[in-house]
């Protein structure tokens, strides 16, 4: 049985067109009362409005009704990934977030900095959330650490958190956490989970020996715990699977990481959205697929800020003019998950979506929202499915079978 | 995991209830600007009208989300088998479309005629699309071409298209086109895809040997070439699956042969709608299943003649009270997929569906059309689920389960 990009194989043609995927992340929301509005329907958005009576609307399900999904799976099922199929490692993901560019060889791995006592048992899994100005030289010394056969680099991230790479042949990443999740207890060694990771284990142990000696008088950060340790997954590219050439314009690291996980090409997007928008429009005969991201909508709803994602979605809308500008064949407004402000959290609510373009269904909503969306000609659909319809109404898919 | 046909197996059961799926080829389509009717929108349907307010409305997706089908997919997903799943070669279409019975054992094959030059060299693929009377006389003399251990069948389809059989055991179908896309080049020789079908390509490199002789006086038909080469696919049947009795009244030869391919028993359908339902009469208590197949909607669709789809389907209503005088348990209306006459050409969208049952949630829809099946109770729903839902419906399903 094929999958959807042996469909997306078969089927692409290039005819020129462009697609621009606009993702403001946690983009969904809740009412904070019975018979209230969400964010999205809270916000002023005459051009998204506008835009909604050019467009079919729908909400995608990002993962699986119920499943919240972390920036990762969100964002894999947007570009068509199957979440569930391609799963991404913590370390991977925390190495992304910090833009290291992953090889294939590559283990990443998270770590955490502890506190241990005398007898070496766990007193603090956080070494006291100490402050990442005294974490960034501590993660400095680490990155001296020579390794027999392999490249190792230690990279800080924020407070007690950083990030390992090991680099060489035939290193495995299945190995389990040496975090106990407890304390009391002295950390776990490294121990592979499944053959092809000895290699592996025996580099970590190797690293945590001497990372003891050189962090002894560092407490509370007097050693580290190791979680997530995995290589990044091998991903067909969009390229090769779509057709398209896609550039991804994204100011936070992480969403450039997981754009490049799917072989995008990074581009510069400055610091705010106008940024964004000038490098769209500068690239925009270069290439035939945009994913531009808006990281505050997110942001506000996971500080529990109502109104204050409200005024980002305000500021998201104010943009749309000047992608309209540039007649994009396909343009999606969509998220990589909800993010209610009334949860301070991702969660699994649909999100809405919208997509506009000369062969849609026009569903005539007078707003963007989620009561719009829920009545929209796209329906509730896999988020998997979404680069499907954005290649269809391009004119970018043959049809299947006589 | 059991599949669909694997529950229905299990859960079937004979009430002696009787279902008509009534399939408007291409029903689904399009509005012309933002904020107008599609054509089943536009077109004044009393009867189908009525039929709403006591029917469950809904969207069918026929492949999956943004997947284009052929008429084979689409009518696969509505007779419940996956299209993905059950794939149907080129060469087996075309010969299901003029009505030629395969057999387990034929191979199918698309032909066309070609010119060659006098190096042999394709110089057009489609031999000037010289017009069907000179190119009959063309397969009625390859029809003549005796090949050792196996049976050949020529038969023309229209203009410079063809089809081939080759009818005994052990031929395999997985072999490459000889067509090689463009022109300045030889044709290529036929050529395993995998083992298994050696002796397929040694018949059809006589057959061509053969062919190259008897058409080497008659440019620019002076050969042909060979495509979508392929076998049945092996399909449980429409009886064994469902337990129902099934017939198919289809003027078209492609739909009889699609609905052949499932073990319907075909009846002779007429020329027009009237001869449809007077069959469908005649036929009543013979059968518990019936399939009528309605062209003209898509091929208005495909000519893009919006008045005339529009047409069409007032006529289509016409023909409803005759059918509804029969009282069927179960009445669907549905499309194979949807051919907006704005694209002149099968499209994505969903198909408009209506399913009329003493036991359906009532929508009560004032009119049937994508705006209403769009809110319906059965929402947007792969196609392949539908004859669950009439099988259902008709309470021809046990429970599943204790």
């Amino acid at each position: 049985m094929p999958d959807i990009h042996d469909l997306t194989r078969a089927l692409q043609k290039d005819n020129g067109s462009r697609i621009v995927m606009l993702v403001a992340d946690g983009l969904g929301g809740l009412p904070l009362e019975p018979g209230g509005k969400t964010e999205l329907e809270a916000a002023k958005t005459p051009h998204l409005d506008a835009l909604s009576g050019r467009s079919s609307l729908g909400l995608t399900v990002p993962v699986l009704p119920g499943i919240t999904p972390g920036s990762g799976p969100g964002h894999l099922g947007l570009f068509g990934y199957d979440p569930l199929q391609y799963q991404i490692g913590r370390g991977v993901l925390e190495a992304l977030g910090i833009d290291f560019d992953l090889g294939p060889d590559d283990v990443a791995i998270r770590g955490n900095f502890c506190t241990l006592d005398a007898a070496g048992h766990i007193t603090d899994r956080r070494a006291g959330r100490i402050d990442s100005d005294r974490a960034a030289p501590l993660c400095a010394k680490l990155d001296q650490i020579q390794l027999p056969g392999a490249e190792v680099f230690v990279r800080h991230v924020k407070e007690y958190r950083l990030v390992i790479v090991l680099r060489g042949a035939g290193l495995g990443g299945d190995v389990d956490d040496t975090d106990p999740q407890k304390t009391g207890v002295a950390p776990l060694a490294p121990k592979a989970k499944a053959a092809g990771s000895e290699k592996t284990v025996a580099l970590l142990t190797e690293f945590l020996k001497q990372a003891r000696e050189i962090l002894k008088d560092d407490a509370p950060a007097n050693f580290l715990t190791l979680r997530g340790i995995d290589k990044k997954p091998t991903i067909p590219t969009f390229e090769e699977v779509y057709g398209v050439k896609p550039a991804a314009i994204a100011v936070y690291p992480m969403y450039r990481g997981l754009a490049r996980l799917v072989g995008m090409n990074i581009l510069d997007a400055g610091q705010t959205l106008a940024d964004q928008c000038s490098r769209l429009e500068a690239a925009w005969n270069d290439y035939s697929f945009f994913f531009m991201h808006f990281k505050y909508t997110d942001k506000a709803g996971e500080d529990g800020k109502f109104d204050e994602k409200v005024r980002q979605i305000e500021a998201l809308d104010a943009a749309i003019p000047r992608i309209t500008a540039l007649k994009p064949d396909v343009l999606i407004v969509t998220g990589d998950h909800s993010t209610p402000s009334k949860m301070q959290s991702h969660s699994w609510h649909p999100v809405p979506t919208l997509l506009s373009a000369e062969l849609c269904r026009y569903d005539a909503a007078g707003k963007f929202g989620e009561q719009a969306c829920r009545g929209g000609s796209l329906g509730q659909f896999e988020a998997k499915h979404l680069m499907l319809l954005a290649l269809a109404h391009a004119g970018r898919l043959e049809k299947f079978g006589a």
